[in-house]
């Protein structure tokens, strides 16, 4: 299994005979399928699939690979992506003032659990910049003000773009990012500590102990312009009760988001993820 | 422990001794605590405690247990409920046209899970007579329209008391109660079919399904005049994906709904929930 | 979604072509795949798949179909199952003396949760004859001494011919089924009350109990000769404390049984489960 | 609640007045009691409870106050322990190859999750000397054979008296400890990869998968001469299917092992787990 693949995320109408004609572009060009997901939404007419093989023996070249298949997407109405599995991700995490979701992310990179370099973290604040460089980022300190706001993301989209960035995580980063930015930089997984869609927005926790639920949870999301309504890839939860208080809450939270999140980067990483009507398919 | 018991539930202003002061009030009637459990929120400077001890080898007669508690509890400004556990409540279940919380219910009840009786069952649909009478309650059909609402809640009320009812189970009765019916019965608790605060209102699964949660949720709580707010008592949850329809998510939850609302009338009848700003403390 | 679908399990060792293939079969005589999943064990060198097609506008007839798969999936070595939703499986539940999983199968199979008919309930006991009959399932008490054990197992398995049962439910049975039986009649699913394999053999509460553990399980499997030792369908699990008394974990354990139980006959019944190697692949 | 506390952990035979005269000792000395639990197992006749109050105001000096509560301890046939708030446990935390638990412990104990010193780390192996140095504890490499076995833990002993150490906790260590050392020194908690009581001794998730067990879990426990048969204190859970390897199940079980491990050692250190019977008591 150490050989590199090739994974296709596709979407398209549904329509008899896709998992054969699929199937047969990559077995007619020699390739060993290791991973073959489906899944059809009968109410959308929506057909998805994810398919991964080994590159070795696959007689197409990479670079044609895209465009032999677009021949056998086109008439199906197909959108698809194309991805390598040793092409390794950049990511930039955001950060504000909490070290539990980045360390957890930096750990598990360094630990091999996904594959990706992330050589940016970016902070409003400058307190984690000692952790980020022992496990050798750079640490760019971005401090926002209302006033200052265009123009510090002007700055973000520069550094993301300096360090060819791939995907943004925004690891507890406390600020909402604006329509414009997201327009430009569309790859951005949040963390958001609820069980969304309950309790959106600013101090969850406090809301959640003001409602005296039994339950907590987090949410991992892409971020779309409308706060915390983006497609969720992943969520978990935790029991609570009278005897926690909002910081016992904003504690065992912690152990949530942390995992929630790096759940959901990883599925992310692995091409296993596919959206569409502001949902996902989580091919898990 | 087959003897008798008595519970107190006390709420009051926190101050020092009131652990002692209860607790020496029972030892010096000569009563053995079998369960003591305190809780105080410092934020509120409120102290709450649950106290079960046995009837037998007491030295005071039931009906003195009251008045002589009264008097520790005026000083404290406590308020306080006295309950026997050989006080055996009668139930009213009220249902639509969906069984398995009421199938559910009986069969508990049959199953001695919890100590109670179950003489009515009230429904705005006829389907259910059958099996309610085979667990021998009687079935009363009280359909409802905008119209006759108040009309019918009257008729319900008088049901109520005519089976001289304790307490109102909503297992999916699928209606709104008047502000006016739960001022005249306030004990009433309810089963909503989400994970609240999620999804308020009419058709939670459709509206789970369109935001693409991951996880689904039920949650019993007592009823209140604004919809799906009161007090939680209880609340669980269960996976789902991209391959649970609409449908799947309605099966899925009815096993959900079900544990949830009966753990929910358990710990009601045992006395161990106790509500202060609507908010509840489970003594479980 | 209404038409019948016919679904195909193969197993077979892994090789190039394997999904294009079977694909193929499909579509070129007219099928439309609604669900198709794979694995890969890559240790065990084994691909198992399963395909579900619509019939409707399948140019090959039903009794074809087999026969023309077979030609395929002789040279690939492949084990296969061919079945219609059509086909209504029929289920003997044997049980004891407890009703909570019995009855709540009975609920389900009315409750169209599952496609299948319930003609027969065995028990070694006669107090469960009642709900049986209220359901519409014949009862048989079929008492069990060790020394009668051998020809009370032969009248349960003509039991079964006559009533032309194709899948046995052990419901809380708890009494071990002999080799010899097994070997004769192997579609038999069990729940078990742990978390497998903790706590094999009788009273698996009283051993979690005493070990103190906090968490305890129920395990849906398949019976196979040894004890408590055939291939997992389904598990799940329940917190508990040391509160909890045994009668607490009993209590608390039935509502695992009958959810887990519901659960592997559901994936049973609509060929989702494949074994192989005294495990499961669940394609869910 | 910044105030320092005191903390009784009592366990004596049942009997009547126990809450009375323990919370009277606390009370007639000017005590605040911010949290009082009790727990009785009628099986075994013994009465457990916790009781914890605020120090300030309190009438007694702290040197006197276990004397003083021996006098009543005595004639209840009670063992108890005192402890205080404000008294800092200092912890050796031992390892081996893996670095998860060891970071998180790390980790949580600078985000103050629990309150104690970690001076020490030792190790069979030398490559988690960074990662401690980084957290400002001193890293030493003991590394054992069969043969050395006995002189090596000769030498652990001693550096736990060199550093005061009053809890050792086995993160991922994958080493025996002998009866002998355990004699010595007795408060250890280790983390066991596997839901005990399944998967005993080494390799639990390469049993579990060749099992095929849908649920993994992990398991703290206090280390007593019996492998892995300590008292639990805290186990947690997580799904896993037929598509996870034996490396994703020890990826997966990371995550489990270090919450688990990091809520024992939070109770423990918090004085909420009371032993009794080779099972805890968890006041939580």
């Amino acid at each position: 299994m150490t050989s590199s693949t090739a994974t296709l995320l596709i979407s398209c109408p549904d329509q008899k005979g896709l998992v054969a004609k699929i199937a047969n572009f990559i077995y007619s060009n020699g390739g060993n399928i290791i991973h073959a997901d489906q899944h059809t939404d009968f109410a959308a007419g929506l057909f998805l699939t994810r398919l991964e093989w080994q590159l070795d023996g696959f007689n197409l070249p990479r670079e044609l690979i895209g465009p032999a298949f677009n021949a056998i997407a086109q008439p199906l109405q197909a959108e698809w992506q194309l991805h390598f599995s040793d092409t390794i991700p950049r990511i930039a995490i955001w950060v504000s003032q909490q070290d539990h979701c980045l360390l957890d992310l930096l750990w598990r990179q360094r630990a091999k659990e996904f594959s990706a370099e992330i050589p940016l973290i970016i902070s409003n604040h400058p307190n984690l910049q000692e952790i980020s460089e022992q496990f050798g980022a750079d640490f760019k300190h971005v401090p926002i003000t209302k006033e200052t706001k265009a123009e510090q993301e002007a700055k973000q989209l520069e550094l993301l773009h300096h360090y060819n960035i791939d995907l943004v995580i925004l690891a507890k980063y406390m600020q909402v990012i604006s329509s414009e930015f997201i327009s430009q930089f569309p790859k951005i997984i949040n963390i958001h500590h609820s069980f969304l869609p309950a309790f959106v927005g600013a101090k969850p926790y406090h809301k959640a102990h003001e409602r005296g639920v039994k339950i907590i949870g987090a949410t991992a999301h892409y971020v779309t312009p409308e706060l915390d309504a983006g497609p969720i890839i992943e969520q978990d939860v935790a029991r609570v009760s009278h005897r926690d208080s909002v910081a016992d809450l904003i504690r065992k939270g912690k152990d949530l988001e942390r995992v929630v999140l790096a759940r959901a980067v990883r599925l992310h990483l692995r091409h296993q993820v596919l959206v569409y009507s502001n949902r996902t398919v989580v091919f898990a």
